[in-house]
């Protein structure tokens, strides 16, 4: 306990914290976009095969990616904010500065993968993604991705970079839609042609069927977690949170 | 020791249990046949492609689904809740209710999985999958994945996400049956005409060579780790056990 | 201090050892030759996608298999068992039993493969392995892995089973001989005709090569390792060693 | 604390943390030649799936290989032996030794690979790699690099293996160039013909590229992980550092 007491905390700033959840979701998207435009370019019109490698990239990208980020702040995706601030983790004033970092950090994460191969900065997807088939899919994967989320890093924080790089492995391939699950990357998706892309006329019912997997999975987590023990001693001290533990509930 | 003392140990309830079985196994489920579908529809018939994609997603899905669930209940598997009760890990009146709500569940996942690709939702599979080499193959992968559970939950139990979702990885390839391995999965695979399917009437003996895996596995752990320790201090205290270790043996 | 007295250790019993190292190896064998069947019949004739297959089965099989039989015993290879005995690890009169069992167990592994394909149990292998660069290749394999294995099991215990796992995953590619890197695997893989075989008469020189590489790591973790630190609490109380503490030097 | 009283630290020395960074170089070098050329010729064409093995061997490879030398020294990059001299973690004093030892492994491993694959030893590469997007790709890899390793070796030091592995894992398929995102690695894939190679004359203008990720990477860390903690017990004792902590800032 007294080693708790000697130990300042220190916390990063509103403005680290911003900064870093715009860096994370521009390497998030440079790392989606850039590995399918590699995979679509290697892979000789198998499509299996190319998503193999999109997914390895992705699964892999968000592992180094919340290691790194996490001491700051490693959201990266507006769902993941709501239900941070919805289960009063995070103040709700701090919202908004979250979900514009996110959507900033996509759009530059997509014109980067852009610039490194060589094509138009600015496009336009035309890739269609609709139909109920599709909806139900987000609404799944949305739902499944947050049920990971609030329960390990209530449970065993340390294992989240993990649990969320191996559900986004299985994610891409379980659902029809291979899993966007974040409002921010389903906006900077629709500005690439790439194999990633999606119409901006599709993005919207999406975004819907995203937050109606975040209202079920607060819901499904607030119960099912009710009874379960915090561990009283992490042994992996990490600063996930942004703020330190005195302030939240 | 007196840290142990200030922790008040709150148990997941019965009904919560229940419910973490039923959910897990449906989205088991949902991982194995959708990944399943969604290989099957891209990898051109190069069967190997589409089952390392089935496998990735497979083991991926199966460590997030562990790490998320078992907090709370994760066995997602008769086999694995019979030999939790027969090692009195699990008292007997519990058995009948986890492995109704796995059976439920693991349909409940495979009608999710036709919904999000759009299939017909109630099916039944045609493929054969009968044989002494697939029941042998049935019987091995039975036998290894609950001798890795019944010593990894002993010696080392944070690792068992990790331990299951490799096992299962090497198990689709190393078996001639691709591991099923799980007599509700075997049930529920009955009920989806893609990939991953099994006839109806090739189902129960698949389940019987499973029972006899799990047998053996009883016998050769029982054996194999009596004279093993017990680790004293786990460093990542996490209740994969739904009661509070004083009422286990 | 007084934590280490209260707990009792028991020592798994050198019968309990040597069945620890004939199951590990079988369930080894049985990997390495099953996934190798497997990825055979499905890969239409890609001889890379077979062996991506051949290799995720295998890394994931060793981290399993280490995880489940390290409280007993996991060589599963003569190589690392000398370099034991050598190191002063282990007892050199338990090197015969230990060598024994490992062959017999992968012998007994990869019948058990060609049982559960149904192919003809006794098989032997006509695959054509030899030349200065397959044996080079053999000595840089089994020299890489007994450095991982020297280091790890010195600094970083509890890390052995992921460490041993992706440096085999690795070496099935980085090396012109796929990495035998074992004398029980090689000799046992004599014993098959499948994809993952060695003829008879090629077998003997991949195990002096072996044994070279054996003795080079022996040296070279001698004077890299000298000043490192043995970190004096690891998190995760792990019987690896199959005696107590304190009959080892 | 009188626990760390005990401990006697012994730090290896200079030419020990020489020969490490000397033969982790080498073994890195070879795992990503060696796998290069045995993925294309089985590929049969199909680059993607050549370039799937490529990243799994290099990826898992540098998990084994970061895991078994960070006790001694695990650098295997001028660029990270120079941000961490930038950082005042290693004396400038050790950064010639450090800088000569990484880039003569790395061309011995190349040669390693050469000679296990049966091809001539002393090879130019012929491979073009040039043009900005190139060049924009390895400014983007190196600086993501670098910023995973300032960040898991402050926060959380005994994840560095798997995050290092787990980035240069996507960042294969993410940039144009595959990432070199390391000066001696480039100048050793001069000395290669095979897949993995590049011409000696655009090998410079690569290493600009990473000197100027290494100089956004120490400026951006330095900002952004400026308040948070360092943990003040890390579970796992380990010595990636050189040098005992206390000559360290």
């Amino acid at each position: 306990m007294s080693e708790t007491q000697v130990e300042v905390v220190h916390a990063p700033s509103r403005l680290q914290r911003a900064a870093s959840e715009a860096l994370g979701s521009a390497l998030l998207l440079a790392i989606v976009v850039g590995s399918g435009i590699m995979a679509e370019r290697l892979a000789g019109g198998n499509v299996a095969i190319a998503l193999l490698a999109n997914t390895l990239a992705t699964g892999a990208g968000l592992v180094a990616l919340i290691l790194t980020l996490s001491p700051v702040s490693s959201h990266f995706n507006p769902v993941v904010t709501l239900m941070d601030a919805a289960t009063h983790s995070l103040p709700w004033r701090d919202v908004p500065i979250y979900l514009g970092a996110q959507v900033i950090g996509a759009f530059v994460g997509v014109w980067t993968a852009h610039l490194m191969f060589a094509v138009d900065v600015f496009q336009i997807s035309t890739k269609v993604r609709t139909g109920g088939a599709q909806l139900f899919s987000e609404f799944v994967a949305t739902f499944g991705l947050l049920l990971v989320i609030a329960s390990v890093s209530k449970h065993r924080r340390e294992a989240i970079p993990y649990a969320v790089g191996c559900y986004i492995t299985a994610a891409y391939w379980f659902t029809a839609s291979t899993s966007f699950a974040n409002p921010a990357v389903t906006l900077a998706r629709a500005a690439t042609e790439s194999f990633a892309g999606i119409r901006p006329i599709d993005a919207p019912e999406f975004i819907v069927a995203q937050l109606v997997g975040l209202a079920m999975a607060i819901v499904v987590a607030k119960h099912l977690f009710k009874a379960t023990n915090v561990p009283t001693n992490t042994p992996i001290t990490q600063h996930t949170s942004p703020h330190p533990p005195s302030i939240r509930q």
